[in-house]
C-alpha cells in the first residue's frame, strides 16, 4: 500500500499558526507577514544554537496565544529541527510540560509534524497537537558546511538555510482543514553536492506527486497553488521537468516556499531558501491566512528534505531525500475528511 | 491532558522481531539470542556509518522474513538512529519503496517508532507498520565524543553505544500486544556530563513512571518486568532511588537493557550499553520472544533517550531526555485493546 492516499475521517485543521524569523526573512517579500522577528538573529541569546530554541520556544507560545490556548489544553508536541540530535527542539520546548515526539525529516519535517498531528486528532488520540520546527542559517552553517568566520564562498546552486521557527496547532475542526496525506518514499538519485540540495530533493518531490495524481481523483487545475518547501530555483525547474517528463505539468500553479521567502533581485540568495523554518514559516504567516481568507480555496503543500550528513558527505555518498504531501483547503471549500 | 494513557481500541501487536549485532553483543550473555551478528562489527562496508546502514538493512529484512512478509506488504517505516540527520536509517532502508517517518528520539527512538506504529495500526491508517532503529558504537564515538584513533579514557559512568539493529512489524492482533502508551515529556535536571548520561535520562523515566502509576489501574507488582531502555547501572539506581523518595518501589522487578546486554564481570563496559540499538535489540532478541511464549505475561518497557549535541555539550549546556512507556503483553494475559 506504497499508494494509500490518508484521509482523515475525524477531520483535522489547523486552528493556529505562528512564525518567528531573523534579519534576512524580514527585509524579504513576506516579511510583513511574520509575527516576530530579531534584526541580529540572536534573540537574546549568547549562542546561534540557543537563538534557534528560544525563535521555537517564541512560535509556539504566539500560536498559542493566538488560538487563546493554555499550554494545559495541548496533548502533544511533534517537533523536529536540523541541528545535532534535533537539540532545537528539545532546549526550545523544555519549558512545557507536553508529551513530545522527537522527528527527523530534514527540511520536510514541519510537513512531516502536521501529518502526524492531523492523524493523531482525527483518530481522537489527541485533541489539540502542536507541530514544531526551526532552522537558524548560522547553526546549520557550523554544522553542515564551514562555521561563518571561515568565510566560504557560496556556489550559484546553495540555498540559504532560512532563519525561523513555525508552529501550528492542530484540532479536528476549524476553517483550514488539512483533507489527505501522502508520506513520501525515501529517494536517492546520485547528487552528492552539499550544496546543491533542490536536485537532490527534487526527485523525491516528484516521486511524492506522481503517486499523489496517479491514485487520487484529484487534477492539478483543481489546486490554485501547488507548493513545495524549499526545493530553490534549481530543485523547483528539475521537478517541473521531471513532471513534464512523465505527463504532469504543474508550472502554471507551481511554486516554491524556498523561491517565495527572499527577494531573488534584491537579496542575494542564490537558489532560493531551504531548511526546516522556510515551508514552516511560509505556510504559517502567507499561505494559512490566504487560506484562512478563502483566496487560497485548496493547495498540496510538499515537505521537502535532504537527509545530508557531513559524515556521508566527506564519505562521497549521495544525498537521500523525501518529500511529504499534504493536501490542505478552506472548509467552505473541501469536503469533510 | 498530559496524563492521558493511550489505549488502543482497535488493537496493536509486534507480529515479528529482529536483531543484529556487533561482536561485544554476540560475546554477552544474550549472545545466543541475536539473529545475526559480525565480529568485525563492519558487516562488509568500509566506514562505520554505512556499516550501521547495513545492519538496518539486515535488521528489517530479518523482521520481513520471519513475518513470511514482503516489502510490499509493509505500509510505513518509523526509523531512526543516532546519527547526524538520521543518514543510518535514510540510507539503511533506501531499498524499500515504503513510506518513511524519519525519527529523533535519541535512545527512545524505538519505543517512539512502537508507539506510533501502534497508533496508526490501531487507528486503520495501515494495516502493517514497522519500526527500525539503529546504533554502532563506532559512528557513534565518532559523532558525540572523540574518534577511536584518539583512546580516549572512559569514565566509570560512561556507557557503550550498542552495535546493533532491531526492526518489528506491527499489525492490528497478534500474540504480543501492545496495550498501552505514555509518551513522554522532556525533562532537563542540570546534568551536563556526556559521559553519564544515565544520570541525565533517569529524572525523564521517574516522571513518565510515575505518571503512569498515577493514572493508570495497574500496580507495579501486576508486571513480570519493568525494564527501562538504557540507563544502565549508575542511571538504573537514580531511578529507583528517584522513585523510592515518591513512594514506588519497583526494584524488584526492574532491569535495564543496558545493564543486560553486557557481562558486567568479564566485559569491560563500565555502567551498561546504551542508543538506539541497546533497548531494540533486547527487545527483539530476548523480551519479545519470552513474551510471546507467555514465559512474561506483561511487561512496562521505557524507552529512554538524551538529547545529546556535541555543539550543546561544548556550550555547557545541561542534557535534556525523553522517556516513553509501553505497556506489552501476551494476548493470553492482556485484555484487548
Amino acid at each position: 500500500m506504497q499508494n494509500k492516499i490518508l484521509k482523515f475521517e475525524g477531520g483535522a485543521a489547523i486552528v493556529s499558526a505562528a512564525s518567528v524569523v531573523g534579519k534576512y526573512e524580514y527585509e524579504g517579500p513576506l516579511g510583513d507577514c511574520f509575527d516576530l522577528h530579531d534584526s541580529t538573529d540572536k534573540f537574546g541569546m549568547k549562542t546561534w544554537e540557543k537563538a534557534e530554541s528560544e525563535m521555537q520556544r517564541l512560535a509556539f507560545n504566539t500560536a498559542l496565544a493566538k488560538a487563546a490556548a493554555s499550554e494545559r489544553e495541548v496533548d502533544v508536541l511533534f517537533a523536529g529541527d536540523l541541528l545535532n540530535q534535533c537539540v532545537g527542539s528539545s532546549y526550545g520546548l523544555l519549558d512545557f510540560d507536553i508529551p513530545y515526539f522527537g522527528l527527523y525529516g530534514a527540511c520536510s519535517t514541519a510537513a512531516e509534524g502536521l501529518m502526524l498531528a492531523a492523524m493523531m486528532t482525527s483518530a481522537g488520540y489527541f485533541t489539540t497537537a502542536a507541530a514544531v520546527t526551526s532552522s537558524h542559517y548560522c547553526s546549520a552553517e557550523r554544522q553542515y558546511r564551514t562555521p561563518l568566520e571561515y568565510g566560504a564562498q557560496r556556489s550559484p546552486t546553495a540555498q540559504w538555510t532560512v532563519t525561523g521557527s513555525g508552529a501550528f496547532l492542530v484540532r479536528r475542526s476549524g476553517r483550514v482543514r488539512i483533507t489527505e496525506a501522502l508520506p513520501g518514499i525515501v529517494v536517492e538519485k546520485g547528487i552528492n553536492d552539499a550544496s546543491n540540495m533542490g536536485a537532490a530533493m527534487a526527485p523525491a518531490a516528484a516521486d511524492t506527486l506522481l503517486r499523489y495524481f496517479r491514485y487520487s481523483d484529484y487534477k492539478p487545475e483543481e489546486f490554485d497553488l501547488i507548493v513545495t518547501g524549499d526545493l530553490g530555483f534549481e530543485g523547483g525547474s528539475i521537478l517541473c521537468e521531471l513532471l513534464l517528463a512523465e505527463g504532469l505539468d504543474i508550472r502554471s500553479r507551481y511554486n516554491d516556499c524556498g523561491m517565495m521567502i527572499y527577494d531573488r533581485k534584491k537579496q542575494d540568495m542564490h537558489s532560493g531558501g531551504s531548511g526546516c523554518g522556510c515551508s514552516a514559516v511560509v505556510l504559517a504567516s502567507h499561505l494559512y491566512p490566504r487560506l484562512e481568507r478563502g483566496e487560497l480555496r485548496q493547495i498540496l503543500l510538499l515537505g521537502t528534505g535532504a537527509m545530508m550528513s557531513p559524515a556521508s558527505i566527506q564519505q562521497g555518498q549521495a544525498i537521500p531525500a523525501v518529500a511529504h504531501l499534504l493536501r490542505i483547503g478552506n472548509e467552505a471549500y473541501v469536503e469533510r475528511g
